[in-house]
């Protein structure tokens, strides 16, 4: 039982580090930002990865070479026109630390000035820049308009090391500026640079990009607060020089409300507009044929090159067909719970992927005091799911070995962990798990931005989408064959669907997860109704398909069964709020659904089935249509009960009750996994507590167990 | 203390009437639909009201002229189409005693089939009808589209009398069908029905027009239930006849459509079209004009003639213009609450207006051991508010005399409200209250819509309007000068907002209350901001001017200090959350603020100021906006506390403080109403309780008071 296990080292911790490679059976050793590999451990048994930044700690070139500073595109507050000249400071609310404006390239050419009342970009003539005071000065706006400064600024502080630094309170450092690894003096050196990096470290076997060559989007305020974070945003993989090869390749004149997008900046609720997909094309293309020669350099000299995911991963999101060229050996990823596990798991076109566990070794979680035992559990169990529907090959831990090491019965639990590990990678790698159903989430991205959906920064909570996220983090450990298609998909090919059990649709109006303006297009909308009415399942959470067309708010209304009052049917009365209580979907409900922030003033049409309504506001319901079913849920945070509530949900949209009892445990809080081609299957407790069971296999038989607390029991078929 | 009193009479009520119009002071006796006029009362002296009824009550004349029974747009339920023939059963859903389909006239101009699906009319070749299934029949529909079809359909049972019959199950009745005044047969014999009633009524000298021409639009389904109701509803007021000469003064061609409107029938909550409002303006002209050759025959036998707001009020809505040339003596209307008596109290262009109030004399209100003054009380207190700002001429009540008469307790007070409101008419009528702002609701309606804002019918209570009607309901009582201008009205001339101190935006998203697209025009945009800008003041409630466009859900977010999260801003992060909790517009707040409904998802931007916010959803703001001020509320059912808070916003937002110590009351159940030119003033308790408030005059003294349930107390000034 050794292996799939990276861990952390440090010059102070030789013996201990030599103890806990046996102990845990690690196989793979790390250094860290402000750790140091120690020599002694050079000869070591086991792999040594080493960190290595493209893009920053090298302040010497950067001040030589200003000129290749990174970029980043940023807009102006709004500012309204009084009946005088109109100042916008440029970096009004931005820290003057991490950004100074591009004054070097053509103002005129890429900075723009929009009148956001007419949405027109203003003549360039029509204002001017006071480098003195920081303005641009408008001398005759239109009174009472709104006016938008975009413009290119150059990214003096590198956002991430900003960001360690203000959080940890770091004194007397310098602050690392990043350069662009894509204009051509950079670019040349940077592939010298790499060459002389493995040359000096002939001990390491793995390079391991942290930064690769675009930071995703993360701006501080005055107060070095963070203002704006994005972790898919490009509006910092910007300059002059790439721009002007993004004309040449598609063809038409770039404007910075491209990459602006009105403030929004093409986050992943926006629905992307033709010219953002260019962009990113364009990016995509041209930063993964850079890492190959990056990658290329590596495997030359005979080491492997592993990418983490996250902080410069622009152009390189591993769920797009270019990344497969890109020579990646493996991606590693710090994960936050299953959908994030998935997020990494499921990355083809790598030798290996790595999970990055919590709690990090630091002094935060490693006191005096503290259970860090507790946060390992949780962390573990939650992705425990995800790693039973796909595996991620290795797991590691971050941090400061010492810390971890003071804690015994922490040391003890990562022992059980990496072993379970190994025992749960041992049964289901290679082999495909049994799924019971086909799911497809459809949305304005599709593969691209699978498992990622609603989120902004990584696993990060919000209020207004954890009730969205928490349906994909229910699919993330469920036995479901999950795929993510786009509106782009289906009207490219509609066989697309052919092999899918329920389309899921998630989201608030108007937003790329639902699609918006996208259900105006027959081609669309006609597809997904010839889909369900052929027999097909479809759910909706939330705003399902939410735009407001022709007589309906919601698109699919008449597949669905329900609709929004937004006002303009207030003057219909509704009569359809009996619950059907005793539904399918909702026989392992005990008490109440949870349904998180939920939506308002959705009713039922007629014919369809309320199983849930609070206060007249329809939260669960069900319709048929054609052949087909539709389930609408208003918002579904991740619990056991949800998942389960989920579960069914599927299966009964897909019309396949009677499939209930295979691979399926009686209670909630106990999931089956079954691995046919190997013989094997599993009964997996995901709570903190011993829980009892009736285990159905999937020949009609059964049998009740009491499992501990996080018990993961494995069987033969 | 005689006067401005209406009641009703019977048959078996001769004594019981004459004693009650000496007791109560009433001046004029009336019949109802039930109820005969006793000839003893001919020689009264006292105004005898009659009923009339215009459209029904002559099924002989009806079932006669079969071709002039009034007409009903109306659509059917949206069908998706397979890959085979589409039917759509016209009638499904619809009761079939309601209406029967028109097929006298020709159904390939009048009827349309829509293409939901691309929102394209079919040509009429692609579809037939058949009368025997009742089924329009599309041969080879586009698969998977969703169609609907608007036909034209007869009303063969007035939607009123069908309404009264089920609601209280008649027994062996005819139909009363309606016919249509419009029409050349029945106009010109309407016109000499109308005159031989008045021969045979020569004691009457009031004709009440209880219908006059056009119902709203009441439709009802097959199990007799209401379907769909819609006080401000024109679409049963059509026919082949008056749309071909709507084509020709509008100069183009009529598309079922514009009064259709995918299904929403123009209701007040969507932004009127052009086509609509053509309509409109064109119904107004010619039913006025219809009205004026009726009140002109009323005239020339000396009697007067007398709306009842309701029912067949369409073309004659009496707070437009066309409606002054319409003749009409007096207008009646039901008051149920203070928005109500406003909606007929500030009619203008008629001698006198009247509110009819509750209960009526009906059995479900009297009953042994029933407390009719209960509802009274309630009813006359909250219309009371509104009689102060704005009076009405005359009360009246409706129903059985009879059993009113039993209840001795509710004769007494009825005595007491009499007597209140003629003390009160005597201190108020004719001079202007003192107002301490003026305001303007702005919408896309305007005037036209003047306190029915967000009425469905009437006063109905809804979940989804409530949060919003309350304001207009705290506005009918208030000492303000209160304006309804629409977004027309200041795109023609922004001079119309020249005397208003604070505007005030009321509604959700994209309705015809808060503007939608309409803030897209930077007329309209700017207009406001300037007036904002130059130290006006802004009121915006639910989701002010809230439509998605450049860069903003909230139009004037920057204004406002708030801006919704839609899903587009979550990437910024968002620190204004504290609460500003001891100012000026909370000073009187007891407790916790009730917003209604609320809103979910309102951020403050910087430099707002937060004055409640509920789980980071701001429910009150402030802001300040050049010179001027703008207030954000989530939402203001009635209450005295939140009439108080809405008193103070607008103060607040005119920066206008320090003048809060005007004829104002401490206590928020007691206002003063002062009336300077009368040199009168009262304080009034709004409550069932007795209230002690200090009252402050306009001069800096103020005084306190104890004050009885419900108490009215006149002073001098």
């Amino acid at each position: 039982m050794k292996g799939r296990l990276t861990i952390p080292t440090d010059l102070d911790v030789v013996p201990e580090t030599l103890e806990l490679i046996e102990r845990w059976g690690a196989d793979a050793v790390r250094d860290a930002d402000g750790t140091e590999f120690p020599a002694q451990l050079r000869d070591i048994d086991a792999k040594i990865y080493k960190t290595y930044y493209t893009t920053r700690k090298d302040n010497e070139w950067a001040k030589a070479n200003p000129d290749e500073v990174q970029q980043s595109y940023i807009m102006t507050a709004f500012h309204t026109a009084g009946e005088q000249e109109l100042q916008i400071r440029l970096m009004e609310g931005i820290s003057p630390e991490l950004m100074r404006p591009n004054t070097r390239d053509d103002i005129k050419r890429w900075w723009e000035v929009v009148d956001r009342t007419t949405g027109q970009p203003l003549d360039p003539a029509e204002w001017r820049y006071d480098g003195e005071s920081g303005e641009v000065v408008i001398a005759a706006p239109t009174a009472y308009h709104e006016y938008t400064v975009s413009f290119l600024a150059y990214l003096i502080w590198d956002p991430v090391h900003m960001y360690n630094a203000v959080v940890n309170d770091w004194k007397d450092f310098e602050h690392q500026i990043t350069f662009d690894v894509r204009q051509p003096k950079t670019h040349a050196w940077s592939l010298e640079r790499l060459r002389t990096f493995i040359k000096q470290n002939p001990h390491v076997d793995v390079i391991r990009f942290t930064t690769f060559f675009h930071q995703f989007t993360l701006v501080f305020d005055e107060l070095k607060r963070e203002k704006y974070v994005d972790w898919y945003g490009y509006s910092s993989s910007v300059s002059p020089y790439i721009l002007e090869q993004f004309e040449e390749e598609v063809g038409y004149k770039f404007r910075p409300e491209f990459i602006i997008d009105q403030g929004y900046y093409n986050n992943q609720y926006r629905i992307p507009s033709k010219e953002f997909q260019d962009f990113q094309a364009f990016q995509r293309r041209q930063v993964t044929a850079l890492a190959r020669e990056m990658t290329d350099i590596c495997h030359e000299a005979g080491v492997e090159a592993m990418m983490f995911l996250g902080d410069h991963w622009i152009g390189m999101e591993p769920f797009t067909p270019e990344f497969q060229n890109a020579g990646v050996d493996a991606v590693v990823g710090s994960v936050g719970n299953g959908s994030t596990l998935r997020l990494i798991s499921d990355i083809e076109g790598c030798k290996y992927t790595e999970g990055r566990f919590l709690p990090y070794f630091f002094p935060d979680s490693f006191y005096e005091g503290a259970d860090p035992v507790i946060e390992a559990k949780e962390n573990w169990v939650t992705a425990r799911r995800a790693i039973l529907r796909k595996p991620i090959d290795r797991i590691g831990y971050g941090g400061y070995l010492k810390l971890a090491y003071q804690f015994p019965k922490f040391v003890e639990y990562v022992e059980s962990v990496a072993n379970e590990f190994r025992e749960l990678y041992a049964n289901v790698a290679g082999t495909t798990p049994f799924t019971i159903k086909t799911v497809a989430v459809l949305n304005s991205w599709g593969k691209m931005r699978a498992w990622g959906n609603h989120m902004v920064h990584h696993a990060l909570y919000q209020k207004q989408n954890y009730s969205y996220a928490g349906l994909i983090e229910a699919l993330s450990g469920a036995p479901f064959d999950v795929r993510f298609i786009s509106f782009d998909d289906v009207k490219a090919d509609a066989s697309v669907l052919d092999d899918i059990d329920v389309i899921i649709n998630v989201g608030d109006a108007d937003t790329a997860h639902t699609g918006g303006f996208r259900w105006e297009d027959p081609q669309i909308s006609t597809t997904i109704r010839k889909f369900i009415m052929n027999g097909g399942g479809f759910i909706g959470v939330g705003e399902p398909s939410a735009h407001q067309y022709q007589g309906r708010f919601f698109q699919l209304a008449a597949a669905l069964g329900v609709e929004k009052e937004t006002g303009f049917t207030l003057n219909y009365d509704k009569y359809n709020w009996n619950e059907c209580r005793d539904h399918f979907i909702l026989e392992d409900v005990e008490g109440e659904v949870d349904f998180g922030e939920g939506k308002k003033s959705v009713f039922a049409l007629d014919g369809a089935q309320v199983l849930v309504q609070r206060d007249k506001e329809v939260q669960l319901a069900t319709n048929s249509y054609g052949n087909g079913r539709a389930v609408y849920i208003s918002g579904l945070p991740y619990s056991a009960e949800n998942s389960r509530l989920l579960y069914r949900a599927i299966l009964w949209a897909a019309s396949s009750e009677s499939e209930l009892h295979k691979w399926f445990s009686s209670n909630v809080n106990v999931e089956v996994h079954a691995y046919p081609q190997n013989g094997k299957y599993c009964a997996v407790n995901n709570t903190y507590k011993p829980q009892s069971t009736t285990i159905y296999l999937d020949d009609g038989s059964s049998f009740g167990i009491d499992m501990q607390a996080n018990e993961i029991r494995w069987y033969e078929i």
